[in-house]
């Protein structure tokens, strides 16, 4: 290389060096109690902090952000109170936001620090979300679960622990860890502040509470300072990228099991496998988000979520943290698909047998309680106009007859399943409701459940979201078939042995 | 920042721009007809519209695209007609194409427009593709499954709805708008033009024609133009990029289940492992598309279809649409696997016993239908030369024994399997050929139908794609042996209820 | 665009080329050897060669690489011998290493080359790691599973024909290369030199061992000098990129089953979700690793095997490729989960009742060949120094709390499931142990396997690694319960049909 090429590599490198050193001493300003948060924590918890430091959070002053036309701005709020709009918003912000409202609140180093960063922190900047997804069934995830007798019931067959002696199998209320490790991940636990412990710390001995419940991220989490939810559970702590909540391996989190397999669906969609081969090179982060500029399929944040626009800067869809504006029926989680309920809390429902369920056993709608076929029409209309930026009236008509028909056929055949199970109660072959026993400890029981809750779940997600191998033999209309033939043959093998079973039974317990 | 560094970066930009605006004064011509189209539809579907203008279809002319030498040449056609040489690839251009064949053609503003692009109209400039796919079994996908009685029967097992009443379940035949959410999403469907419909749109009231099996874009459709097959289902529009068909994502939204995990091997390979990890650096766009240079692994378009040549143009495969000329076995899909059959239309084959079946129930292939030894080792031939640009013969030859091996061994379990069935059959525990019902309606026939479709096909793929890990115990060799164990133990407990069933059977239907 | 910044831009692309001209000069000394490997097989496997090309064994000379500082070096010895340290790492200097002790060195175009790369010949440059691997569990998984007689049997099972005759399931041994498909693809294969054999190549006829259980990159394999294992199962040939090995892909290849699911855990964790949605951007290159700085969430290789500093140079976590002293408990691959075995060689050890396991068949752990509590405790503790490197002292205990309390749980689960069977064997319904039948081979054996090997790793790994969803629902706590039912169902079944089976078989057999 000659020496006045390196000259002038070297003159290119010196701008760029200048460029970033300007960029640096543009950093805006940290505030006194964040950078005595950081002070200790960037050493103790380097990975955290560094993350945080990539964050529009430290990255952006409130005030600035505010500064936005409305479609670009990321903070709902029309003023943000004055000590945080001045200051980039930084571990203090958050960890001292309201700490007189927060159980979990301690002295820490002259400040008083909570834990748990609530829904409640976060509207001091974003409150249109947050009382959006207040609407949100999954703000109610813990206690449409855990206040649900049926649903208890199921999660205690499901997590409870099981012994055998005598040829019996007895079962044992699960324990609150493993609660915790399972159903209560995803829905969300109870935090309360259980006591204090003191620990050596590199600062020497400190007082810390201890929380029940922690750690957990899960949608609808009981919050120590009363509020519902968790924002990073899509909103990952502590880059806060909106990258991350738009991709769509943050919702395979708690929807990819068999019960709710909708990024499974996804992967084998065409849209999910444009997102695979291609997504690489879409912006994920600009707000709005521009259909056809900024990507070309949708991500589960599309369809349920985002704001999205097109190159002339008209909305297609409006940023929704309620999710159910979109959805006209429910398709998961329950024994038979339905139209939206009207509240997110569905512990309120009870049908016409007493039950706590959207549904009669038999699959009749407990209409009160669920949204009318108007309401349906208007949220489809919202949804259909994500479809149409890139799909014909008539492509999206046939897709939806063809999903309708499917929430029908799945709901068939789970009837057909559930008229086994009656049987089986009936002819004493299992113990059901008229025994007070558990809907879900027996094989036809379980069997039962496996319809609806894997099967025809499967079905519908592989239907809504045309990614039809997983509706075929992955999980879908092969089980559902091959499933109400097990359960009658368990039936009929049953039944053979009961006058006989109940003399040797005797004998064998001896 | 100083003042001499801006003026400099300014300039720098100043250059980039010009650059940029030189690029778009190059932007070749669109048609007329093409203009028309996207007045309206680039802001009716932005998505689609922006996908095209990414295209090379809308970025390169036909007739410059002809200059390219052989190796590089993405036209097949020797020349193309004239009117479509000198403007891209448009809606137009696609949309109209021999409107006259269309039956879903249809007037549209002045312009014959047909909803359905075809195979056939994609041959106008890749006629060599298109004649190589008709030879392909994957254009027979729709025949192949519904005009073969044995397999029409198993999808009506998977799509029809079952009912229960009196300890009896009944079966349905599965409605259209069933079967084409399931099996014909992948296989295709029959495409016909049921009516006309009118819908007010922004430009006014306007008639569209209304299709059965729209939207589909299976490979084997039967098209409105008398064609089959459909491009779009590897070639996703409006893009077209070889790098998504190249991508296996592409493959895994029809080979990712448990009745073909083509995907799910892959994943697990280190071929596959290899993609994952480095493939963000590969160029998966050039043609032709050299080893070591553009790509380091194969992902499924390397084996089965690209033109591949190596640092010194040398040809290693043969671009092939057909894709059979490097298989000589057939792995899956049927109940033994077998030489490839010789016609990709498969419905013509019979066995000794009647049945459209390549094999007999009992495993003997049905010779005059399928490719001899010498065509078989040809194509082996031919697909090795693909392994041997990264391994030597030595390694090739070790994994191709192997995988022989494997063949001969999934099928005797599959013959196993087969005897269970045949003996439950016979002596009365469940209803087959001899008393013409369905095969695989009960439960010991799906247990036999899960063996050769899921475990056998599992175990299979893995082998043949060095994805260990799924043909052990992610369905496969373990559920090959502890199937059949449960078949035996179903077919022992229903032939000790069958004596006393009878007679109970009529008490309990009363 | 202006004649003047055309010349600009000319004058820019000169000096990127003067650059690369530059670097290219610099390439390091390949040695003669190399070169005449090369001659040929770079045109005979172009793919393998140009992966070469890529790494850093063919960019930087072992002179240079010794020269980095102690945190930063990758060879592990202090000196590497002469030729090797002048030239580029490259065929030869790999491929001939040793060859005296190489049973599968042969004569080569005037060399004496061996097939089969080894842990041995890695040595010469990286002693500590291949020591350290001969700690780790995986570099005995040959023997483990094939010298322990229970292991060993529960492999036959799943490899080994069975036949159908006369209303019995007959049972053959697997054939070598079922398992070499199998089992042993992972675990590795004893390489053995069977003989010789010509072929005819390019060069013309030509001699080479054929060597048994070849191709093979298993963990444990016995190699044809002796040495165990293969380096190239994670650090792929031939770019040996450390990229790839810290990719998760990498441990998919033989940890994503149903045995072992570490990968699909990880998937929908929320480290392997940041992981899918921004670790494109990530460095995972650099020697030493950086938290913060080149990752922000852990991948397989960070908690378990990486050097891990902070961006002020201190170590959080040393490296290690023997593993285990990161890992306090052994969650998988047997009947219970118990503390670590202190020697990677399992066959030795024998419980009380004379099994080759580590636990009593009722899980009672089987105390002398296993860490104590204060080696577990020393363990847990290097862990958690990489939790915490993002998470707080209270974040981690709550973790680590629910994780050993789900293995008691899961223990507790199995325990359930023995019982049952071990009453099966007691009452006649299934023969075991005091039959000296095999373990496996019966139904209801299976459905115990799967309830330790399946059920009970995937709740494990769920909460081990924080994936909930895999515990729950996808092979989780749900099929925990739901097993159990279904065995007692089995037993129930079964014991009513013996006495009246016993009479019928006679009739039935005939």
């Amino acid at each position: 290389m000659k020496k006045g090429s390196y000259i002038f590599v070297v003159f290119l490198f010196a701008i760029f060096v200048v460029i970033r050193l300007g960029d640096a001493q543009a950093q805006p300003k940290i505030s006194e109690a964040t950078e005595a948060c950081l002070s200790c924590h960037g050493a103790l918890h380097p990975g955290i902090v560094a993350e945080w430091r990539k964050s529009r959070h430290a990255n952006v002053l409130p005030s600035e952000a505010l500064k936005k036309t409305k479609l670009e701005r990321r903070i709902s709020n029309e003023k943000v109170p004055d000590p945080f709009s001045k200051t980039v918003v930084g571990c203090a912000e958050c960890h001292t936001m309201n700490s007189e409202k927060h159980k979990d609140a301690f002295e820490h180093n002259g400040y008083k620090v909570h834990i748990v960063v609530t829904p409640s922190d976060c509207s001091t900047c974003h409150p249109v979300e947050v009382q959006q997804y207040g609407k949100n069934l999954m703000s109610q995830a813990y206690g449409n679960l855990m206040n649900n007798p049926v649903y208890r019931a199921l999660a205690d067959e499901v997590n409870g622990i099981k012994s055998f002696e005598r040829m019996k199998i007895a079962s044992k209320s699960p324990d609150e860890e493993t609660n915790l490790d399972s159903c209560l991940y995803c829905h969300g636990s109870e935090m309360k502040v259980k006591g204090k412990k003191s620990r050596n710390t590199s600062m020497g001995e400190m007082e810390f509470p201890v929380l029940s419940g922690w750690p957990n991220q899960g949608v609808g989490r009981l919050n120590p300072d009363g509020s519902k939810g968790s924002c990073t559970a899509c909103h990952t702590r502590h880059q806060f990228s909106i990258e991350m909540a738009r991709r769509p391996y943050t919702c395979s989190e708690c929807h990819k099991g068999p019960d709710v397999p909708a990024y499974g669906v996804y992967e084998v969609s065409k849209h999910g496998n444009i997102h695979s081969a291609l997504g690489k090179g879409w912006n994920f982060n600009s707000v709005p988000w521009t259909v056809g500029k900024d990507f070309t399929a949708p991500t589960c944040a599309t369809c349920h979520v985002s704001l999205m626009i097109n190159e002339n800067k008209e909305v297609i869809a409006e940023r929704t943290h309620q999710m159910s504006d979109r959805i006209p029926w429910r398709l998961m989680g329950l024994i038979y698909s339905h139209p939206h309920p009207k509240s997110p809390d569905t512990s309120v429902i009870k049908n016409k047998a007493g039950l706590p369920l959207p549904t009669e056993l038999t699959g009749e709608p407990v209409v009160p309680y669920l949204i009318d076929s108007k309401e349906q029409e208007k949220r489809k209309t919202t949804m259909q106009k994500v479809c149409l930026s890139c799909h014909s009236q008539g492509w999206v008509d046939g897709q939806w007859d063809r999903f309708e028909n499917t929430l029908k056929t799945t709901n068939e055949m789970t009837l057909t399943a559930t008229k086994i199970l009656l049987t089986a109660w009936e002819k004493g072959a299992a113990k059901g409701l008229a025994q007070k026993d558990s809907l879900f400890n027996e094989a036809i029981e379980k069997k039962w459940v496996e319809q609806w809750l894997f099967f025809a779940n499967s079905t519908r997600y592989a239907s809504a979201m045309a990614g039809a191998d997983y509706g075929v033999f992955a999980n879908g209309r092969w089980y559902l078939n091959k499933n109400v033939q097990e359960m009658l043959d368990w039936l009929e093998f049953k039944l053979l042995s009961l006058p006989e079973k109940k003399g040797k039974e005797k004998e064998r317990s001896k």
